[in-house]
């Protein structure tokens, strides 16, 4: 049982109005209580109130902070322990101060993702739903959030239990005909295994079906503009990112050599690669620059290729689009608004129709066209279905091919009627990886491996 | 009346545990409640609660984040309004989305400060007060965070009051001089508006006094490392930002060519210029560097000159000390754990002793001198003094500035017994001016002003 009081801050760190320091654990009421000054003690004020108080330093006694502090005892919290949270002013030095202060009492500081971790361990969410918190924290765009948001609730875990659910009842009937071979005979045992397998299988791979596009979803599609100078390049990434100014978003981390952005196309999420100018060169400078935009063309799930509707193919254009082929390529013939130069034929010839969008970026005509030739690529069928339930996170998704794995063995076993105790391994194995998903006898240090992914203070 | 209702994203946005949407106004809990659903509705929950809830798109009541609502009732809130803190989980999709939704409803985006201006505005602070708020948030360091969190308190609006009261009643009494002239001889009225400005003044003064020092601790000592290259000008750099790591921020806005980085050095706020590498070159992206770097120099208030303890002064360097006469320096001779070679008396003869320190970054020897000299060239006397009132805010500056030029007016024409009702208008200005500080008669377009240098959702 974990009782340590941990703190961290919550927010975002930044010049803002407000700023948060979470506090919780067993004494996180009454460790707060020493630096906190108010007309009613913490430790006497009911459970999800908000209480106006001062910060002090209790070495000299003086006025640290003027804050709101939030008590939520235990269970009623995200943490199912004892919570206060610090409403302080935004800003560094604010919330460093007021954490210091409470780092000098009996607190420590929190581990990245701890306070979701005993969320888990004190069992608010199993480790699918806690590994959805992150999701929904790094989320780039509606539809993944969304995702994110129903497996929070659950929704990929009810599948994964129901699938378990029908394994144990396959293993129970196993441990009886086991125990007591003259209740069942084994050929009956056999079949059963067949069917329960398959159908599990057939679970499994619904959900295995969703991955990619929950995989795109949450990650974003990896996509690199190119094309020939004076084509449009630049006003397209700008009208691209122009739209969805909004929830555009500079990732930290980026390289200066190459400009990531997210925008989000009707709901798609793309992370921008900015390429510009790949080119013959002798300039030792531009060779290394170019060579880093040729890796992001390799990097990419998809190339937005801009060509001018105004001109002939250059022949670096014909050279490009061979390059090209095998991927996923999407042709813009931009500035519709001048007559016609570009012979489409030639772009018909060596890509699909629905992947050659005529448009005007100036006229800002096309370019719904150009939203749904990416849906097209990447998603088949409906996309916003509720029933739907993506798997997108990576080692979900391995887990899944695990279990798969055994019960395919399973299945081929019983259907030559290999032993069924011998069966029964499989199926206990198959029973176990999906447990993992939902945490169920994971390893100490695989949860500290899942929840060291996190944020500070979540 | 204000009385719409405003909302906005009132922590920093980033990936991050929690973010927190404020809304504010007559309506703010009937309007959140119209996309919130809970089991007690948020019009019926007692003030200085926390809800658990949902956040739902009323079109099709799809849930949309799950949140909690903090409700605090006029008049005990930040704006003394009905205010409600929606609290989501981190990151830029869920902050978005919610408030997507509220100004859906009959909210509008809050501009930058509205918070704080409706807490002025309905009498909760004064101006000086609001005006402190902004600088709490963007304080660097501890001591400018003191500073401001004692006028968000009143300190600074507490000694003008006193100012002003001792003027509004040398006004009565001239008042009174001048409707009843035999009450009282002009001499006395004179010689008692002499005492009174000058007494009045001297309490300006010991304001206008800290202002240079109230200033540096809130914008910080723009800082230049210069020295030639291998004299240890990186080690200091890591040395002070080492040692104070935990608050060193990186200031957004940074731009790429000089790297400003915030450091505090015993209390005083550093912003470091990264100024490495001024020599004569011909290569012209190199020139261009240099030039920021010589424009960086000019723009510090105070420059650390490096040397080499180990090494006789380089020409470079005389020329450097001759270059450097009339700013403030601090010459720093690095690598005392290697025998001397420098000839400090040269120092000595170009820059006072108490400005030349000696130390060994290596081993971490002779910083705190360094932390004295700094000291000892920007404050004087003791800086922690818990009665000093910093004025800081450049506009408070200029007003103290004007009111004690009217009253020294006044003064003057007391002394030669110009008629009192001349001198009236001296002091009833001196009065305005000091009022405008703490926002008493000021300007609506001033008021705006002020409050848009705030972010968002302050």
């Amino acid at each position: 049982m974990i009782s340590d009081t941990i703190a961290a801050i919550s927010t975002a760190v930044g010049e803002a109005g407000i700023a948060i320091i979470r506090v919780s654990g067993t004494d996180a009421v009454k460790e707060t209580e020493r630096i906190f000054k108010s007309k009613t003690p913490l430790t006497e004020v009911p459970t999800h109130t908000v209480t106006y108080g001062h910060i002090f330093n209790p070495k000299d006694g003086i006025k640290v902070e003027e804050v709101l502090a939030i008590v939520m005892r235990a269970p009623r919290s995200f943490t199912m322990e004892d919570v206060v949270e610090i409403h302080c002013h935004g800003g560094v030095v604010s919330v460093k101060r007021v954490l210091d202060l409470l780092l000098q009492q009996d607190v420590r500081l929190a581990e990245p993702g701890e306070f979701t971790k005993r969320a888990f361990i004190n069992g608010r969410l199993d480790l699918s739903q806690a590994e959805a918190v992150i999701d929904l924290i790094r989320s780039k765009s509606d539809r993944a959030f969304n995702i994110a948001l129903k497996q929070v609730d659950g929704a990929l875990s009810k599948k994964i239990k129901q699938i378990r659910h029908e394994l144990i009842e396959l293993m129970a009937h196993i441990e009886v005909n086991i125990d007591y071979p003259e209740h069942d005979v084994q050929e009956m045992t056999s079949s059963l295994i067949v069917n329960k397998s398959t159908a599990a299988i057939e679970e499994i791979d619904r959900l295995l079906k969703t991955a990619s596009e929950g995989k795109i979803l949450r990650e974003g599609i990896v996509t690199a503009i190119v094309g020939r100078p004076n084509v449009g390049k630049s006003s397209l990434l700008n009208a691209l990112a122009q739209e969805n100014k909004a929830i555009v978003t500079d990732i930290p981390g980026t390289t200066r050599d190459v400009i990531e952005e997210f925008v989000t196309i009707n709901g798609i999420p793309l992370k921008l690669l900015d390429t510009a100018g790949i080119r013959e060169t002798t300039d030792l400078v531009e060779q290394i620059g170019v060579e880093k935009s040729r890796n992001a063309l390799e990097q990419a799930d998809l190339i937005l290729f801009v060509v001018n509707y105004n001109e002939p193919l250059h022949e670096d254009e014909l050279a490009m689009m061979q390059q090209l082929q095998g991927k996923q390529t999407i042709v813009i013939a931009n500035k519709t608004d001048l007559p016609q130069q570009v012979d489409l034929k030639v772009l018909y010839s060596h890509f699909p129709a629905q992947q050659v969008v005529t448009l005007s970026i100036l006229e800002q005509e096309g370019l719904d066209q150009l939203e749904k030739a990416i849906s097209g690529l990447f998603f088949s069928g409906t996309l916003e279905s509720n029933d739907l339930t993506y798997v997108s996170n990576v080692r979900h998704i391995a887990l899944l091919k695990q279990a798969r794995q055994s019960l395919e063995e399973g299945k081929e076993a019983a259907e030559v009627y290999v032993p069924i105790d011998m069966i029964q391994i499989d199926i206990r194995l198959a029973w176990e990886r999906l447990g993992e998903i939902i945490g169920d006898a994971v390893s100490e240090s695989l949860i500290d491996q899942i929840f060291s992914q996190f944020c500070l203070g979540k």
